[in-house]
């Protein structure tokens, strides 16, 4: 599909349509789920970062009013299995492998009865030592957390927000605490390393970020005891992986599961399936509706938040700028389940540019921490940050401008990522030359606390379904499978509404559960909108191709003459001869012998992705008493490819910005040695607000995706990569200190302006 | 579609897919809704057939402990709309016209406290005169019912039960209580009659009867009072009409409304919408859910029982027993709105056979009593009461066999209906001819009680919708718009397995409510199997071709050398050569650039009904004595075209053939001179027991309908038009007495004995 130049209603930017459900507090979340004789549950966590559960004494807890149950690991169908991930765990067996591993589960009438009975539940642990840091994990005499091997996931729904990526597995760590080392190399780079004009190197540490979304897990499990069947009202980005890892969990058949997605609260890669599998064994162990939901300190202990990485980087570059050599060590702390960003890490850090020798190491530890999972963009902050760091060092260094440095070597279609794949269609050069031309850079002077930063993401894509009825009343009601989570519906109204003629207000979105839904991948990896919107667009096509068909009978005119506009059928040249859709509708759905209900039928499965790319400017002042930093201006420009809903691409850069410099000043988890978050409210993990950020500027670069419905490309990822770099070269180019470490916390910069 | 001779599923018995569901109690009916917040309500029905609403003081039932409100007609959006029908009734406003009327509605968060809200609600009535019944009625100087003239529905939904029919409007009668005279005729009967060999003549009474489903009505009603938008919950037969009522009764667009079909406990044409405008407009009025649910008691005084008729008849016949004169006289006591049945019963009254002379009179009356409704092939126990008496007592007069009577003048395709409308291809000569073969008359003696009767119902046709998507465990799906109430999605389960070739079990369907499902019409006039099925098919038939498709591919293999039996796609002639469906599902929906997702859609718009024909045998024993009448055998032999999945059509043959005998032995409401209900309870109203009926012998004649699927023909209404008058003609057999008069209750036919 190209970009036409002119449409009605696409490119224009349309309030979002959930808008008013969500500021009214009619929209309806997993919590807001009550069903009959549903019962609420309250998790035990474990106290200890590694302890042997010595006894459960569940008698005082049954003893309080209300309470119906404690069950533990022993009492759900998912006993005696291993569990291979976060999402695959219910509740630990003999053995607590983080602060904050669901240990018990009270289950009462009212959620007041389940917290009482929580405070009187008596676990008895016996604590074992254990790393809680990587350090120590790989230090040589670290006791082997799974001394068997780590356990390995035979499904990783995280996964669909990285791209998959190729590298050498390296070493033998069977018994180590690594549970996987790979290489990615092209050329001969340490060579070419030694052989360079210039180098810098660096190290560079960024810590465990939160998700940080308005909305703590929430479940609701209902069970059918006689069918064996289960359905799960839950916050979810994606029913049908939910729904399949649940079955499997709990040895039924996927049509078993029903995954009903509410409106999510915010998901950004943790919204896989992390109390599903537990709610649903206790819905079934009971026999009865089981609502669990966590509240913002039992979210950041027992969650998956962002891995922490020490990234050490040398750039070898000969005197034009020429990049001649990547050399990169990564070890990521993973916490207590196996977790891989290796892959699409080394795809970015050594795909950014040109660089004919990279060599990337990785190394993937495991920790008695919560298990890492995905954040928006999984891996790119971190990785973006050492590399648009050690770029912006390498200008200083080769006096040449940071901008044109980029430019020189910016990758461009085709160029090999840093798996080696070729980069599909790419506007990395684009975004750059926007950066050049807007006035914060072009009229920039030195010294005045302006960084810039680039960064992207390759973007997912999958196969889709989509359904267009088309109703009586004109309504024309699309149906997808996708879970809105960034304003996604809001563009397939649009692009309903653009092909077959209504006002997007005629336009509905249904989404869909695994029983009633078409298919849709999960909203992850910014896929949903170049992969949905394609089957939207199919479908509607086809519901006005029969709309057309038939109005052409009932005005007795040829299908080519006709025209759909405003929810009206004209005769092109005839006027005053109309038909409201709706009655053309009607017409389909009475007519004896006729067409039948209008409804069109659309999939796609998009064969190649379309990735974004963004150059951020930042502007800071930088208290040099404190180290305070200020951002004060934010430039985020982006290759959105063609916006199908302005407004929501904004809303993505805003929130995504947002984030970014959440990654850059201010948000950490921290662990002291024995494993327990030190950080576990919104007291301690600071969520920037309003205050806490800029004004945002985003600036749509439209460069179509080839693939990509009326050219676009996925949005949501890319804007949270770069923050962290720019504000970390605005502080450069503001104080002369370069910083790295993440988050640049006062103390951070204070002690690096002290040692200038 | 033809009717093929072999198939793997279709036309073998199996069990219901929501069997288990419903015999364990985990079946979720309407009234099992519960939402948060939500209030229950009680109605206050009026206590006399005709009054003025003097005053109705709320003070002591507000002050009832968890009342929250008490509503009168003023209260909701609906004030000051005169409604048409029952169905657009909401609460009388100013004055009540008949016991039952809803006055007021009683809010409470618990139905207990709702009960002693309504104990304490004071309404003050004056009782004003009016006809209840059809005699005063039509009294030269009764007082006219709608002085205004009757009010004209403007929208019917129980019209969906019958067909249309046309005949010339009679008189004058704007302000009378009849709101409808009609004559149907052709030839010129009067003639005809005057110049028959023989002529048999008789009036005939039948009762009010009511459709005795086990689910009283029932409602939950639920509002976004932002957004105005309203989800009812609703035991009904057609979710789309619902939709549309409730729309327009509350000045919404039908977007604003969505209808949720919850299990029904039995609908048989009582189930088009009569609670769900109160509820809705209740929930509007409060911004809070409303329950509302009837008692057996409520249920009886309130909605819309089947009518009585006078049908006074006179056949003539020349000496070879060909029928050469029909006279009819029909007069139908609808109640307090108008309803129409006469065009039907005259259709049938002079189609069922071939008759050159017809003049049938139909006139519809007004009475203050609940207004008449549909009832399992409405209008057609009553005029074939009257019919099948009639040509039985002529073949004695002629002295001809009943059954060859009945052979020289039924009805073929192409013959005109009483409305003068040919019949499309219709099978009363194979019913008769399979009656005549079946040993129970063959062999009968006479005297020892055997009587026959046909009956046939046009059956109903309109478009509908299917989706059939096939998910990655195999599993398919099928999507309806349609509601089951007789079975029909147990023989959707088999046209989409015998079509994609995988065994029924992996088979679901799933009904959608009106924002997420396809389109369909009402559960009524015996149309969804033979309108639905098809797009079912052709939803099949699609995903079967995307399917083989990719297995193609996958398997290497041409598509021709392809097959599905079981859930695997074979390679025909290479054994061992097997791919599962849910592989090639997944295939589809995981490959970059492949098909997308499985998902056929299908649509259908059947051009012409196929009516269905049966003829019932029935054995009684008459005790002279008490006049008591025991039914011991019973045939139902019924024209079903082919049986998709014969248990069902059996069970339907069944329920049609027990209700059939309670409107010819048991079923009555009773009223007396005032228009009080006499018979509001199970104790009063005699629904035949398990001891009551006769154990049913069902015969399936295949005589395919051209268009059905498979050859399929509906089959829910026809078996319920025989009964009565099999009954009536086995008491004539069995004891020489003539009875005129349902129900046939033993003072009835001991007084008949007693005039013999």
């Amino acid at each position: 599909m190209s970009s036409p130049t002119s449409h009605r209603y696409l490119g224009k930017s349309r309030k979002a349509v959930d808008g008013l459900e969500k500021v009214t507090g009619r929209a309806r979340y997993a919590g807001d789920v009550t069903l009959p004789g549903m019962l609420h549950g309250k998790l035990a966590l474990s106290l200890y970062a590694h302890a042997r559960i010595v006894r459960i004494d569940t008698t005082a807890a049954r003893a309080v009013p209300g309470v119906v149950t404690v069950l533990t690991a022993a009492d759900l169908p998912t006993r005696g299995r291993q569990p291979s991930s976060r999402q695959t765990t219910t509740l630990a067996d003999g053995v607590a492998r983080y602060r904050g591993e669901p240990v018990a589960l009270v289950l009462a009438t009212s959620l007041a009865a389940a917290e009482d009975g929580l405070a009187a539940l008596q676990i008895d642990y016996e604590p074992l030592p254990g790393p809680t840091t990587v350090e120590a994990a790989l230090a040589p005499d670290a006791p082997v957390i799974w001394p068997q091997g780590a356990p390995q996931a035979d499904a990783d729904l995280t996964a669909a927000h990285a791209a998959v990526a190729r590298g050498e597995e390296q070493g033998e760590h069977a018994a180590s605490n690594i549970h996987e080392q790979k290489r990615f190399s092209r050329g001969d780079a340490l060579a070419a390393l030694a052989t360079a004009d210039v180098v810098v190197e660096g190290t560079y540490r960024t810590a465990i970020v939160h998700q940080g979304y308005l909305e703590p897990h929430a479940v609701v499990a209902d069970v059918d005891p006689i069918r064996r069947q289960i359905t799960v009202y839950t916050s979810t980005q994606g029913q049908f992986g939910v729904r399949d890892e649940v079955a499997r969990l709990l040895g039924l058949r996927p049509h078993q599961v029903t995954v009903v997605p509410m409106t999510v609260g915010g998901g950004f890669g943790a919204k896989y399936g992390i109390l599903d599998p537990l709610a649903a064994a206790a819905a079934l162990a009971v026999g009865r509706p089981v609502r669990i939901t966590l509240d913002r300190s039992e979210d950041f202990l027992t969650t998956t938040p962002s891995p922490a990485c020490t990234i050490t980087l040398k750039l070898g570059a000969n005197r034009d700028g020429a990049l001649t050599a990547l050399v990169a060590d990564i070890v990521v702390d993973n916490g207590i389940y196996p977790f891989t960003l290796g892959g699409i890490m080394s795809a970015l850090l050594g795909g950014y540019y040109r660089c004919p020798n990279v060599q990337i190491d990785v190394t993937e530890v495991l920790t008695h921490k919560p298990q890492a999972g995905a954040y928006r963009a999984p891996g790119a902050p971190q990785v973006t940050f050492a590399l648009e760091s050690a770029i912006d060092e390498l200008a200083y260094r080769l006096n040449i401008d940071p901008l044109e440095l980029r430019l020189r070597n910016a990758a461009t279609t085709g160029d090999p990522m840093g798996n080696n794949d070729p980069w599909p269609s790419i506007g990395l050069t684009k975004v750059l030359e926007a950066a050049a031309n807007h006035p914060l850079w072009r009229e920039r002077s030195p010294g005045s606390g302006i960084g810039l930063a680039i960064g992207g993401w390759p973007c997912g894509m999958s196969p889709a379904a989509a359904v267009c009825r088309v109703d009586t009343d004109g309504v024309v009601r699309v149906h997808v499978g996708s879970v809105d989570i960034s304003g996604v519906n809001s563009s397939f109204v649009l692009v309903a509404a653009e092909i077959i003629g209504v006002p997007p207000e005629q336009v509905e979105i249904v989404t869909g559960d695994t029983r009633s839904g078409p298919f849709a991948g999960p909203s992850g990896g910014s896929q949903i909108t170049y992969s949905v919107a394609g089957a939207v667009a199919a479908a509607a096509r086809e519901a006005r191709r029969q709309l057309l068909e038939i109005a052409a009978d009932m005005l007795e005119a040829r299908i080519d003459d006709l025209d759909i506009r405003e929810g009206m059928v004209h005769i092109r040249g005839v006027p005053g001869r109309t038909l409201p859709l709706g009655e053309v509708a009607r017409r389909a759905q009475e007519q004896a012998g006729g067409p039948g209900p209008i409804v069109g039928e659309g999939r796609t499965a998009p064969a190649e992705n379309a990735p974004g790319f963004v150059a951020h400017l930042v502007q800071v002042e930088v208290d040099r008493d404190t180290g305070r930093v200020k951002p004060v201006r934010y430039v985020a420009i982006q290759d959105v490819g063609f916006p199908l809903n302005p407004l929501m691409v904004e809303g993505q850069i805003h929130g995504g910005a947002a984030q970014g410099v959440g990654w850059g000043l201010y948000e950490a988890l921290r662990y002291d040695e024995r494993g327990e978050l030190l950080t576990a409210s919104l007291m301690d993990y600071t969520l920037p607000r309003a205050a806490d950020v800029p004004p945002f500027e985003s600036v749509l670069v439209q460069n179509p995706a080839p693939n990509g419905p009326f050219g676009a490309r996925g949005v949501g990822e890319p804007p949270i990569t770069a923050g962290a770099a720019a504000i970390a070269n605005a502080i450069r180019d503001a104080t002369g200190a370069r910083i790295y470490e993440l988050p640049m916390r006062d103390e951070v910069v204070w002690r690096a302006l002290q040692e200038q």
